[in-house]
This record gives C-alpha cells, structure tokens and sequence, in this order.
C-alpha cells in the first residue's frame, strides 16, 4: 500500500487546486494533490483545453490548458505531490485532529487539513427513472458505449436526442442485428445533418425511429430480454433487446465525498466566508464544490477562496504561531526545500 | 461644470478598480472610473511599476506595471471613461436611490451605483502629536519640501530619523541660514551613508544635529517663530525657527469619504461578504478599502469581490430582470456599443 504525509490533502487538481498549492507554499505549508482524472487542470484539461477563457484577471484571453501549465509553473517552486487517477473514497478523522484519506485503488494520504477542490465532481449519465433499471446494469443495460463492436448482431435500443444518440444510431446501425432509437420528442438537439442521416437510415428500414416516445420498463431473468415503449398513442410495445442504453447525457455528482457528514446544499458543500471552512474542523471547500450566499461558479473566485483558506489551515498546522502577511512584491518566493 | 452619467462610478483606478469595469461589463453595465492620481494603475503604476509580483493567479510572475496594461487591454471592450487627477470629494444620494458624486475640481457624476475601490485611500504625512501645529500649516510648519528655493536664507528645523529627515538636512544645509535636525533616537533608519554626512556636516558647524530629542512646542503670532525641543536631559530648549518640517513618513488616509456615513472599522469599510456592500444601499467598496472576517489585502481577492459586486449591482441597475450566469469560454464577450 502506497502512503503519503502531508500537511495538506487537496482533492482535485482542477485551476483552483492548484492554486491552493501555491498559496499554501507561501506559508510553507506542502501539499498533495489527488484527482480522478489521469492528468491535472480538471475540465480545463479534460474538456475544453483549446478553448479560450476571457475573465481570468489579467489574460484578455488565454486556453484553458495554458491557464493550467502556467499555474503548474507558479507552485512548482513548492514540490507539491501528485495521485493522478485515482478517485478519493474514505475520510477519515483520527482523534489527534488529522485525517487520513483512501483513494479506490488503495492509496493513503495522511495529513493535517483536506482541502476539497473538486470542481463540479464526477460526471456520471444521467439515468432514466425506470424501474428495475440498475438490475440489469452490466446485464444488458449500459450508458456508455465504450467498444461498439461489443453490439455487433445484437438487438440494441437506444434512447435520447442529443448528439450521442444520434450519432451511436448511425454508427450501431451498421453493426446491429436490429437498433432502435427510441425519442420523446419529434425534433432532435443534436446537429441537424445528423438528424437527417438518422431519418433517412428509418426510411431506408436501417434503423427503427421511434418518436414521441418513452422507454418505460425493462424486463428479462438474469440478463435484459425486452424493453416496454410507450408510445405517442399512449399503447405500450415491447421490443426485444440484448442491450438499452439510455443517452441522456451527464450529471455531475459529489460522488463518495457525500457521506463524509458534510453539510450539502444542492449538490455542494456548504463553507463559511470566512475561511472557506465546512462543518467539519480541518476540512476547507474551495472553487466550484463549495456553495455559501452570494456564491459564483467563477474561477477566480476559487483562487480568492484559496488564499483565505491557506491562512486559516495554517493556524491549524502551526497552532500559536503568529503569521504575518507578507507580500510577494516584496519579499518574492521561497522554494520549499 | 463637467458632468458624467453613467451606470456605475468606480472610485479607484487600481487593478481591482478596473477589473470592476470588465465584470460590470460582461453584464452589460457601463463604467466611469474616477481616481485622484493622474494615471490608472493605483499604487502599481504609482510606487511600483517596475517591481515584479508573484501571487497574481496564472502568472508565474509579472511586474506590477505590465499587469495594469492587461487589464486596460482586457477592460477595452467595454469602453468605460475616466476622470483621472481628480479626488472624489462628495457623495449625494438622491430621492430616487441613484447618486451624484462631486470631485474637487467640479466634475459632477450621475449614477445609479458607487464602487468604491479606493485601495488604501491616499497618502497623508503622518503629524507629530503637538498642541497648535495646525494653526501653523501654511504659516511656518509643512510636511513636505515641495520647492527647497523657498527655505533659503530661513531659519529651519527638520525633525525625523528616515531617509527623507536626512536627504533633506543634507540638500537644505546648504541653502537654509540655519538647519537644525532634531531626532528622537541616536541611529537612523534611513541610509548609512547619508547618516554619515549628516554627521559630518553637524561637526563642521553646517548643521545643528540635535539627538534623542523631541520637538514639543510651536510658537508664535500669526506665523511661527520658534519651536521648543525636549532634550535628552528633559530641558527644553527654544529654537528660533521661520519653518518647521516633520518628516515622519506618509499614512494612508480614507480622505473625504470617511464623512459620506459609511460604516468604518479600522480605516476600511465594513462590509458584507454576499456582494461587497457597504451600509449604504447602492454603494459597494472592494479591494483593500474594505474589511470583513477573514479579509487578507491581496489584489486577486479583489478581483473576486468586483465579481459579486458586479451581479449584485446588476439587479439595482436593471431591477426586477434576471441575469443568468454565462461563461466567457461558451459565449466569449460581447463589446458595450
């Protein structure tokens, strides 16, 4: 088992968690940082790493990946550690005050403050509320098409409007026994030539169309055999199915950190302005997860949010000792050895 | 009289100030910036341009001077105007919520709100505590050498221990009928080799050096003629003096608005950490001008209150419409007409 000791645990190594890296630096404090995702900068670099951001003050524009190298630049004089793809599960609180963290794949990280800096959480689909839906999940009930060729000569139902539905219905339709794709809406969200490809593979008899139409039962023994349509004229069919993947894009989740016993108001943890402290001593919630009144879903804000968190975290690991603000403009950066 | 309407006037041009004017602008509210100095920049422009700064978020490092010049590139967009080289001196709240601000040399400005990112304020010298010193300002006591042409051929006392005390004694020794430089301790803060030629010139008999001592008391009719020093000995002595300089350094002072009825904690204003609101309705201040729990003098805190005073004063300037949340990355900025 691999073990780390810090003084700073920060999940998530989005913009804001790196920053806290810096700010922490600055009042040596050393931090470690886990994510989920195989590389730092969270969505920026996940998601939108090409796209220009315009309200980073200061950057009349810049990526979002070159916001990111130029934060891990910044904190490199600090030698924060990484655990890059690994998913934090536990927390958990030792009675001298510090914490010892677990990540899934066996990972431990003790340290004196956990820093929660995990951006919007995971991603996870978004599942129709269907019932006896997650029985058949791994058994004929997917959300993801992970390898198409996995559906080759199967009987697949798909379901959605958006740009994955109609793209897997173009894509599956040369592969499957039979694929439906089943729409609750006449007119589709994703991209209009999609759309067209998607009703011309119906007329040509490719690929079955079904329309102001929901999904309403799944059935079968141990693995999915047929689902129920319930169509326009309120009539249910059943369609026989090896698979039904619902693609109704992604949600984002807390994910494990929801049974930590923090305070959570609509999908985020509740901080004090203050510090950016959540109702558990030691733990500090900073960026897009934390909610308080007035908040902003902004990354500038995490990074103002950063700087009062580190203040008060260092109170916690150097307690009586008195810290004096200095500046950088004066005193500039001291590396931690 | 010139006379100014716009939707927010934003007292400060510092970096805070500024970025006031492109959070402001993103939600389509136009800017008038006004500041006392004669350029934008505030203390960046002013003490420190060439200095480098290294806690501003995603740059690794930048003079204070070049970050100025982005957000002037980055506020250019929203085309806000400025009144620079003049102090902002009254605030009128009128009947129907908006205000009028006055600067001493007669510009009148008509808004809806007041930011007031006034940094930390402007510069005072600080005064000795001495019974009558100002009924002598203007008549015998000032606090800085504007033109050292006027104390030729006078009779001057200098007090202080800084590096002003001491160039000054130097510079005047050789134009004043008489100089005499009175400090309170026997070693000076300011540099050593200016230290020594002070000292050297009192022992050539140019310059009466007179240590661990005080000035206590000024004299005279309509104009001062003499001060009293408090010798180490506890005697005091009379000095005939046409002008006495203290040269105790600056302190920052909130100037006129410490009378606008805003409530005051420590020179800054209190305010509400939801949107950066002061006590008066209409009118925020952020920055290093405010305090609240928790608040650190960080310019990147600043920029985060200009984020929430901007969607707070966003329902004042548009009442009763609804903003919702855009981000720059999706939807880039759309320039104010």
């Amino acid at each position: 088992m691999n073990r780390i000791t810090t003084d700073i645990c920060i999940v998530g190594a989005g913009p804001v968690g790196l920053f806290a890296v810096f700010e922490a630096g600055l009042l040596k404090m050393r931090c470690h940082v886990v994510d989920a995702l195989p590389a730092v900068g969270g969505q920026l670099s996940e998601i939108y790493p090409k796209k220009p951001i315009y309200d980073i003050p200061g950057f009349p524009e810049i990526l979002a990946g070159d916001l990111i190298k130029n934060l891990e630049q910044q904190i490199a004089p600090f030698h924060p550690t990484f655990t890059l793809g690994e998913r934090v599960e536990d927390l958990e609180k030792l009675e001298d005050g510090s914490f010892i963290l677990n990540t899934v794949d066996g990972t431990e990280i003790a340290c004196k403050v956990v820093v929660i800096a995990g951006g919007l959480g995971s991603f996870e689909p978004r599942k129709p509320a269907i019932e006896n839906l997650e029985k058949y999940e791994g058994n004929g009930v997917t959300y993801m098409v992970r390898d198409p060729e996995h559906f080759r000569d199967k009987r697949v139902v798909l379901a959605g409007g958006g740009d994955s539905a109609l793209d897997w219905a173009i894509y599956l339709s040369a592969l499957c026994k039979e694929i439906s794709l089943v729409h609750r809406g006449t007119s589709f969200r994703g991209a209009p030539e999609s759309a067209d490809k998607v009703v011309s593979l119906a007329e040509e008899g490719k690929l079955n169309l079904i329309l102001k139409s929901n999904v309403t039962e799944v059935h079968g023994g141990d693995k999915l055999e047929k689902v129920t349509v319930m169509m326009d004229n309120a009539t249910p069919v059943a369609i026989e199915a090896d698979y039904f993947i619902p693609l109704f894009g992604l949600v984002p989740k807390l994910g494990p950190l929801e049974n930590w016993g923090l305070e959570l108001e609509k999908n985020a943890i509740v901080v004090n302005t203050e510090d950016y402290s959540t109702n558990i001593e030691g733990v500090y919630a900073i960026g897009d997860i934390n909610t308080y009144p007035g908040k902003l879903k902004l990354i500038l804000c995490g990074f103002h949010e950063a700087a009062l968190m580190a203040h008060s975290a260092y109170n916690i690991i150097n307690p009586g000792k008195k810290f004096v603000l200095k500046y950088t403009t004066v005193n500039g950066i001291q590396e931690l050895a």
